[in-house]
């Protein structure tokens, strides 16, 4: 896969935060492609030996580390850097965490929680949880983006117009992906690779999993992006709904809530119907399960449906 | 398909809105299987001959008539009703309107606005909305509920915890739905059928198309469900996926706000590449496209997706 690189960029050239003032580390054309390592996302504090004691002690200082700066030669503000996902090198292993105090369901879940996951990094096929859980794999990048127009260092874990820790699950092989672009270079970078995620990373963490992927740059000049957008080459989920999916819903006006409610309601039914505990059940659902907006219109109840694909525990 | 049916439950057995009161149209046994006439969410105020002259005068308390309601032996508060969806039998006809007032960008799109669909009742080949656009279908039922235990009339419009105006666009054939039961009997209506809808029906209205419903009725007692739940038979969006998505996104810290970001954005770029006018995207982006939370974690900024099936415009 990386033979199709034109350039390597190694993990050593990694930061914290997205600050127009970082110097980049290489200057690139139109057209080129580079292979980036990304370390995992809590940058080489957790490794596959790590147990639930490491959790307390994450310094959230050195989360999400992205590889970059890229400067784009030619990209202005208001043009749309283009980047297209060729493919993913996965490193095999990885990790889901409940960290206090950051998740859907912060509130209810106080006590951490790790599990690490040993995937076939060839093949691919399904991780196994436990002895009844298999989540298909599907690896992207949970923080892709550009340095913001405003000067000063930025914290990487909200997501904003110039992209970031998006945390899209369709950010993977084969996806276009656009970002409006706020400063001279565009100033790229990538990293938080994740092996495995549904829609709403609804515990806050996906399969965190340290790999490389290639990408390729191009610029579209003047395209006066709001927010960034993306192509998917094919369907985005029949690698897991083969079995369908056991649905649970929210209902009522705030979104927010109705999301809380959909989630829960799916983690007392795996709870009670499969004996996993609530917080393997909660973990288990972020990195398989898909949070959607069933109903925005019908006032003043919406409703938000949690879909869990059956195969995972089939 | 009525074939199966026990019994069929015509249209002249609809009323408006949710209430306890409203006598039953028959008891029926667990195991029962009902074939439900139910006319379009108009109430029949628009027909396939309609024009757009015909919106402004649509009188909302005429709305999303139900068929029913239906007593199902022995059902009782804290139970479950058990709802399994056998097949639909589709009209070949069908409206999709912008109501003003009505609709997640209802203060962007003032004007009304009426697109009369037909459609291949028994091929159920994608329906046209203009040369170049082509819906898949795939029926459901946008209103289906029981009777609220708290007395009095309850608008049809809001969905509750006992169901209602869902507009959940998997609530089709294969689904089983569970409906938590709150007064004795359960008290049954179904209606607001629709051709296709995509996750959110964003301006407000689906393919709105009259069509009869096979519906088999069993109980679980003492289920004590918090809100409805469904599980569906096989994948859930086969039939739009193949070519992939365009998808726009929305990011801030509300996700209703992030959700009409998404979306305006999506009739933005389907405007500009296509030609259409913003009123017939917003119209088709009801009809096909997803509302998505990609990412509900990373505080304090959400990212709201709408996926918009490429196939549509291909």
């Amino acid at each position: 896969m990386s033979s199709h690189a034109h350039r390597t960029i190694h993990e050593a050239h990694h930061h914290f935060g997205w600050d127009r003032s970082i110097p980049p580390v290489t200057t690139i054309a139109p057209g080129t492609v580079l292979e980036f390592e990304c370390p995992d996302a809590s940058g080489g504090q957790l490794s596959a030996k790590s147990t639930v004691a490491d959790v307390p002690g994450l310094d959230f200082g050195r989360v999400n580390p992205v590889t970059g700066p890229i400067f784009i030669d030619g990209a202005e503000p208001g043009d749309a850097l283009k980047v297209t996902f060729h493919g993913f090198r996965p490193s095999g292993w990885g990790w889901t965490a409940n960290i206090p105090g950051f998740g859907l369901l912060a509130d209810q879940f106080t006590d951490p929680a790790l599990h690490i996951w040993t995937y076939d990094k060839v093949g691919m096929t399904p991780a196994a949880f436990s002895p009844m859980g298999k989540v298909p794999l599907k690896p992207f990048t949970g923080t892709i983006g550009l340095a913001p127009a405003e000067p000063g260092l930025h914290s990487v874990v909200p997501p904003r117009r110039v992209g970031g820790n998006m945390d899209i699950r369709d950010l993977s092989t084969g996806t276009v992906l656009y970002l409006p672009v706020e400063v001279a270079g565009a100033l790229f970078s990538v990293g938080d690779t994740h092996a495995a995620q549904g829609d709403g990373e609804v515990c806050g963490t996906a399969i965190e999993s340290p790999m490389s992927v290639v990408l390729e740059f191009d610029l579209v000049k003047g395209a006066h992006l709001k927010t960034p957008r993306f192509t998917t080459a094919g369907p985005v989920t029949r690698h897991l709904d083969g079995k369908g999916y056991e649905v649970t819903t929210g209902i009522g006006p705030d979104l927010m809530a109705g999301a809380r409610d959909a989630v829960a309601r799916m983690i007392d039914l795996l709870t009670a119907r499969h004996g996993l505990k609530p917080v393997e059940a909660y973990m288990l659902c972020s990195v398989a399960g898909d949070l959607r907006i069933s109903e925005i219109v019908d006032m003043p109840n919406w409703v938000v449906s949690f879909y869990f694909p059956r195969l995972v525990l089939e």
